[in-house]
């Protein structure tokens, strides 16, 4: 394959640029020809100083001001699911295709206000970053914060995440445990001789069933836990009664547990078999009620609300830097092969974004 | 690795032979360094035709009696469990390693009489096959009766299967069937978006854990059926409400029900799911009310019960031989990591047999 020099236009409208945007394919860990060329399209912007670590980007605007703000969003998509390219409707409101609404329609917005706004009334940082849909330990932000943590130092950061133009604030903590039913193994010509362990997991999955979820209202914003098998797995053989069954789940935790608290929860849920805990991620309160999150929602208008799914802004909450998800995307529909954002919205959040950055 | 040719001396008592055939490994599949050594010793003994089919050994004596019967016996096992190679107890009354009640025991008992009786009272037919713990399309047993049916013509069959020493007549049948949950993805973020087929597989496992097996009388024989979970996979990804859920059920039904009534009863149980049928064998009523069956009973003595588990009994009653199992091994505790195998028993069946067969 030859490689493509892709050229981004940044004075397009942000719902082309949008598609465009798509139309170069960068699932997690394919991102550099997208990489490059946002690259190459913020270098020949003059008020931006530009950093590039892996496929993700850093552009800074450096006018001395007494604050500065992120705007932050991810360049990688999940799997194509024979939803790419990018579709237009015959009236070209609605564009259908991987990541439209998770979330290039948001880096859209970024790249059109990194273009046009060369004296913001606040420093602005723009963050363009790689492998936010995989394993925490290649994404892009938590690669930065480790590596290069001055870079994302603001009095306040904004992410881009798909959240229906709406203020989001906080988000959901995660965790996955793996818990195990173990039995005894035998024929299954005589299977009483031993005790099937895939049997013994209904009592798992029971568990699983009837459990209700807490939505419990922090900082004035009402969150949603979920609790769900992601996987399940155990068999020996054909004619073997199996002696372990190993059910995987995943918490998604309202923001006023502890990661601690959350596997807390859990072990005790399932105390009658081991639980091993496979990884976490804490929550972030919202935090809405006071200081710029507070000035930004007023700026934005509407009526904030809770962030169920987990995102970077726990991230920032864990650097001490207060953050919110704000995008044109649609949360809801993200991951689905039926993925589309609105031309509408697009344009809305831009308005929104320019205004409280040149008021 | 070196290829070891391994030699086996069929004068060495059955329990020491049964140690020698342990201790060349042959889990399914890889049984060509025993059926080479079994070829081997065969071919020395001048009174046996042999022929090889795959790692499946056929030797016959031809004396021209009027009566054929067939000693059959598997030399593979199920893989290893920790338990290989064998070992004896300080007294050398029990034999511990896989294989050695499933069933190499048999298999010693065949060899020491191929051996031994040079001019049997009935003529003899001889069968090591390959590949009975798998795919019964790999079973030697199942391949001869396709490619070469006349090597299994006879009058009679015993399979040297763990039987405790004592005829066990007719077998269960089996199948497996795998019954599919079905939901709908959604992020786990939001996962009252979507349904969890792996919770809805619960159901599944509730009827597996209430349900009460039947031990029906047939030919006066009681049976005891069996119904168990031997397989479940399912799961997306680490944060998606899984859409799909397979639960793989391996039934053993009592010889009262034919394949069909079986399957019949299996889609009936889980109507509330899609079931296929993975595979299915029928089992063979006992027929030990009369005829060779019943001579060869009343020859070796003991009080005759049902075999539960399916054995290649089925295929010979599927081409008109009447067959029965009688093996030195234990069946209980085949398959487990503790399978053993006691000294007494192998050289009891070996007695046994000789009676009847030199008579």
């Amino acid at each position: 394959m030859v490689p493509v020099d892709h050229d981004l236009d940044l004075h397009a409208e942000g719902p082309a640029l949008t598609a465009a945007l798509v139309d170069i394919a960068s699932v997690s860990g394919e991102e550099g020809p997208l990489a490059d060329a946002i690259e190459r399209a913020l270098r020949r912007l003059p008020h931006l100083q530009v950093t590039r670590h892996g496929n993700t980007l850093v552009a800074r605007t450096a006018r001395g001001k007494q604050e500065r703000v992120v705007l932050a969003g991810h360049i990688d998509t999940v799997p194509h699911a024979a939803n790419f390219p990018s579709q237009w409707d015959s009236e070209r409101v609605r564009l259908s295709g991987v990541g439209t609404s998770d979330m290039k329609s948001g880096v859209a917005v970024q790249l059109r206000l990194a273009a046009a706004l060369a004296e913001p009334n606040r420093d602005v940082t723009y963050v363009f970053y790689e492998c936010e849909e995989v394993d925490a330990a290649r994404n892009g932000l938590y690669l930065l914060s480790r590596n290069a943590p001055e870079t994302l130092k603001a009095d306040f950061a904004v992410l881009l995440e798909p959240s229906g133009g709406v203020v989001e604030g906080g988000c959901q903590g995660t965790l996955r445990a793996a818990i195990t039913a173990r039995g005894a193994r035998a024929h299954t010509a005589r299977s009483w001789m031993g005790k099937n362990a895939i049997h013994e997991a209904g009592a798992i999955l029971d568990t699983l069933r009837t459990w209700e979820p807490r939505r419990p209202v922090v900082d004035g914003l009402e969150y949603h836990e979920g609790l769900n098998a992601v996987a399940v797995s155990g068999g020996v053989a054909g004619n073997v009664v199996p002696d372990e069954c190993v059910v995987t789940v995943n918490y998604r935790f309202a923001p006023d547990r502890s990661q601690d608290e959350a596997q807390a929860y859990i072990r005790d849920l399932f105390a009658a078999w081991p639980v091993e805990i496979l990884d976490s991620a804490p929550g972030a309160r919202p935090g809405l009620t006071s200081g710029p999150a507070a000035d930004f929602a007023r700026a934005v208008g509407g009526t904030p609300r809770a962030k169920l799914g987990w995102t970077d802004v726990a991230r920032f909450a864990e650097l001490g830097v207060p953050a919110v998800n704000y995008g044109p995307g649609i949360s809801e529909i993200s991951h689905t092969p039926g993925e589309y954002v609105e031309a509408d919205p697009i344009v809305a959040a831009e308005q929104a974004l320019t205004a409280w950055l040149t008021a």
